[in-house]
């Protein structure tokens, strides 16, 4: 270990605290209550050890657990991004930056290894990152379900909408994309 | 897969957003917000990516991560136990009972699984639990010191107090507890 290893790394845990103020728009199951980044990536980190079986390939499970724990911690700076929001493209750069700074703060080897990971996850070709993005959009699909459809409805969302942008899980689980695409039929059709 | 494993698994995933309304006695970094369970298990995670060079010996950084990220599932409905009370031993049975219900709740080789895991945080024994011990000590250890000695000033915890239930760090990582109790001895000697 480098002296200064710990020291960086502690300035690193301390900054990534600030995950838990960032507010989703979806909220808690059977709740009015919004979800932050880190509750969002805990229970992400959950549902990759329980529902990897789904997966459409192989994952290798630690790689999927680092990427969605550590997804949005690029929000500490660059914010919220609404999955419905059509200006959702233009934040990548903002992203970017934030990667570079508070990833940064880690010891060189931590930093590009963290770095490389959220990249493999925004990218989203690789098995992983297709496992993990299938996560990361079932997840308001459940609370939305339990919420008589939570953001689809508070946004007045349109069911070609919903399904454009969360058919995306089919890529790296049909099993998973199909229960969401049934959630969300049964939302609109009875609207 | 079996044909039943989804819905059980998604019923789990349900019910494990209550952690996510569990208190803890902590509060965040320089803050008088408290902590959640599920903020905490996440933040535990991120120490666990982190930190791992510190374990006295070499872990395997997945079990120690489904470790903290499940570690506290059974205070859904055991509560939270403040690691100063004199009573915390006595929930020990409620928690058994409580991951019997919640675990119990997963097909049924995951639920043997989350189980085994668990019981082997508790136990406290393997090199993966000592090291996952280690960042459930730390964390508010480093809360406190950022809040003027947190929950130690709040609830006028004596120094041998803290030394006594923290010390047990030195197990899982030399490194981490000679950080620790120098943040400790440095809030009393200040006193």
């Amino acid at each position: 270990m480098q002296p200064d290893n710990l020291s960086k790394q502690l300035e690193f845990i301390k900054e990534i605290d600030k995950l838990k103020y960032i507010q989703r728009k979806t909220r808690l199951f059977n709740s009015d209550r919004n979800e932050n980044d880190a509750e969002h990536s805990w229970h992400l980190a959950l549902m990759a050890l329980v529902l990897a079986e789904h997966s459409n390939e192989e994952v290798d499970l630690l790689k999927v657990l680092k990427m969605v724990l550590i997804h949005d911690i690029v929000e500490i700076d660059a914010g919220d991004t609404f999955l419905f929001d059509a200006h959702r493209d233009s934040s990548k750069e903002t992203e970017q930056l934030a990667a570079k700074r508070i990833f940064g703060m880690l010891p060189e080897k931590q930093a590009d290894e963290f770095m490389a990971i959220w990249e493999e996850f925004e990218g989203g070709s690789t098995v992983e990152a297709k496992f993990a993005h299938s996560l990361d959009r079932l997840e308001p699909v459940l609370q939305n379900d339990s919420n008589q459809g939570g953001t689809w409805a508070e946004y007045n969302v349109p069911y070609e909408k919903v399904i454009g942008k969360v058919s995306v899980m089919d890529k790296g689980s049909s099993v998973l994309w199909g229960h969401a695409e049934k959630l969300i039929g049964s939302f609109y059709a009875e609207e």
